[in-house]
């Protein structure tokens, strides 16, 4: 059994729009120490793996800029989806090429939404996670953060017995609770954050598709099987629309029997909102975050301000202010209405005809 | 006795930085219907005074920038002062310059501050100030704009007996009053605000500075005598630095009897800061005001923008806030902290060493 990687870089990111835009995705931000999200996601793997094993899976419009990101990785590791329809399709997609390669592949699932510290104990993690999966050729295989506060925005995992060194089976997934709820999870010691990384054979993880979400399982079987030739754009362009938008975790991992988890405790930040920054980058005594701008302060506090260039941004007598400044918008944002940000960029969509998205 | 007008064009302007610059003075700025306040100032006049009559004071770094965009008014008008002594010594420089040019001048001083309508109604009590000087060549006469409301930043000006059509003797001069006082002032219907505009003989306002003033006195008339030779400049930047920083206000106008004032009644909106803006040109029904700005709202109110291009000022959640973009920088100041913008620029001065000043 040889073992891969697929980074899952997907997405539109409109939570850090205006740093993010349609044709310039999350994963692509270089927000954190100079390097780009996807960048520090594949940098973590080839500690586990060599490139020529890893996979990045996103739109096909931005796999011009993802090639340019990680040119070690053979450009046919990446992965282009005509349009985002969510985890469940990416994985199945990705999954099939993997088969159609390697028919005893290992396929590990991971993200590139967050920073991970300290990378070699994520190596260590992530070598274990291939282990269980070779050693229970059956399973399905998460990786659950141990969590470090009663974070609302997660989804948990419950364990229950062990099945190995770090290994232990999943009681249940629960959806985002609310923060009693979580303190109760964290409280307990059983739970987990659900991380969104998997590891599982291509074999068995297209079975449980076959069973749960035959439509997809189908479509991904006809694209492998033309997927170099030129045929393999033009048909996915036609069967995408059709698919089902839903998550792997929700499609397969929470209806699914005999689901491993493997332990992983290191720091992870999610850096898809503009309030994880703090925590990323680090804030000044007053609270006040600056990532690469150029700013000065009176009198103010609790503010998170994101530019790319030497324009000033000058606060005075505000505070809990989200300030991003790129390209050619700005957007000053209360952090308690981060959650409107979709609202603007529809609104943005629809009076300005796409501009400034 | 012929009647000249003074436009009052100094001042840096920090309460409009980052629109204002040290460079590009408040007066410069196109803020009102695409036309600076200079402009509207000089075109005003026009409607009372032939063009060769108008003369404007200014810094002498901004007088190339004045004389574009007054290139009707001959460069000989265009009164310039090595650095910012506040009106008392601005006044009597150009006193002294007219008083040289025609010693019958009879000097009107008016500002570049405000936004004034209807221009009519401000030429019929202008040409009424004109003529009340000339009926008492012996008086200092003061503009009183009639409040429209307890305005608690403007000084007041009390009257008294009637001394014309229009025209009353000044009883008392009163500093900006809190709250409580101004609604007294306005509701005794007695008091006008202090509009910080002036007629008067240039012998009369020169005898008066000759007793209250006498350096200033002694140092306009030793810079008129050598205005018009390279002398002049080289002289004035000599002599300024050691006069004293006063207002004419407070040097001659509190301190002398037998002032008279002129009633203006019409629309006077200082555009001396931010928050005057709404007044100016409106606000939208959530209380928000653009100017020249390309702006987006979600769940915004009462929030002042302004702008210069087609880069996008997207507010989301934000209230009362000031946010101004201009050249390679941008303010975000709660209106309730405008009066810390000199922290600001204090502080960049400091640290950028002048670089956004």
């Amino acid at each position: 059994m040889s073992r891969y990687a697929v980074i899952m870089a997907g997405g539109s990111g409109t939570r850090l729009w205006p740093l993010s835009r349609r044709r310039r995705p999350k994963q692509l931000l270089r927000i954190v120490e100079g390097r780009s999200l996807l960048r520090a996601a594949y940098d973590r793997l080839t500690l586990v793996l060599p490139p020529e094993s890893i996979h990045v899976v996103a739109l096909e419009e931005h796999l011009p800029d993802m090639a340019r990101e990680l040119p070690e990785v053979p450009r046919s590791n990446l992965i282009g989806e005509p349009m985002g329809r969510d985890t469940a399709n990416a994985v199945a997609l990705a999954a099939a090429l993997l088969h159609a390669r390697d028919p005893r592949a290992v396929m590990g699932v991971f993200t590139a939404d967050q920073v991970i510290r300290p990378s070699d104990r994520f190596a260590e993690v992530v070598r274990r996670g291939y282990a269980a999966a070779e050693e229970h050729p059956q399973a399905l295989i998460t990786f659950g953060v141990k969590p470090t506060e009663p974070h609302t925005g997660y989804g948990y995992i419950e364990h229950g017995e062990p099945a190995g060194a770090g290994v232990w089976r999943v009681r249940t997934f629960k959806e985002k609770p609310d923060l009693e709820t979580a303190r109760r999870y964290v409280a307990s010691g059983r739970f987990y954050w659900n991380s969104g990384m998997f590891v599982w054979r291509t074999e068995t993880i297209l079975d449980h598709l076959r069973r749960l979400l035959p439509e997809t399982h189908a479509a991904v079987q006809r694209l492998a099987a033309c997927w170099k030739e030129a045929d393999g754009a033009r048909l996915a362009a036609e069967i995408y629309p059709s698919l089902r938008k839903i998550s792997i975790d929700y499609a397969v991992l929470e209806r699914s029997e005999g689901v491993l988890v493997v332990e992983m405790a290191l720091e992870w930040l999610d850096v898809g909102h503009w309030t994880a920054l703090p925590a990323v980058v680090g804030a000044d005594p007053d609270g006040n975050t600056c990532a690469l701008a150029r700013s000065a302060m009176v009198a103010s506090r609790g503010n998170i301000v994101v530019a790319e260039d030497e324009h000033l941004i000058a606060l005075v007598g505000v505070e809990d202010l989200v300030v991003v400044r790129s390209g050619d918008a700005t957007l000053i944002c209360h952090r308690e209405h981060l959650h409107r940000l979709k609202e603007l960029t529809a609104e943005l969509e629809t009076t300005y005809e796409g501009l400034y998205g």
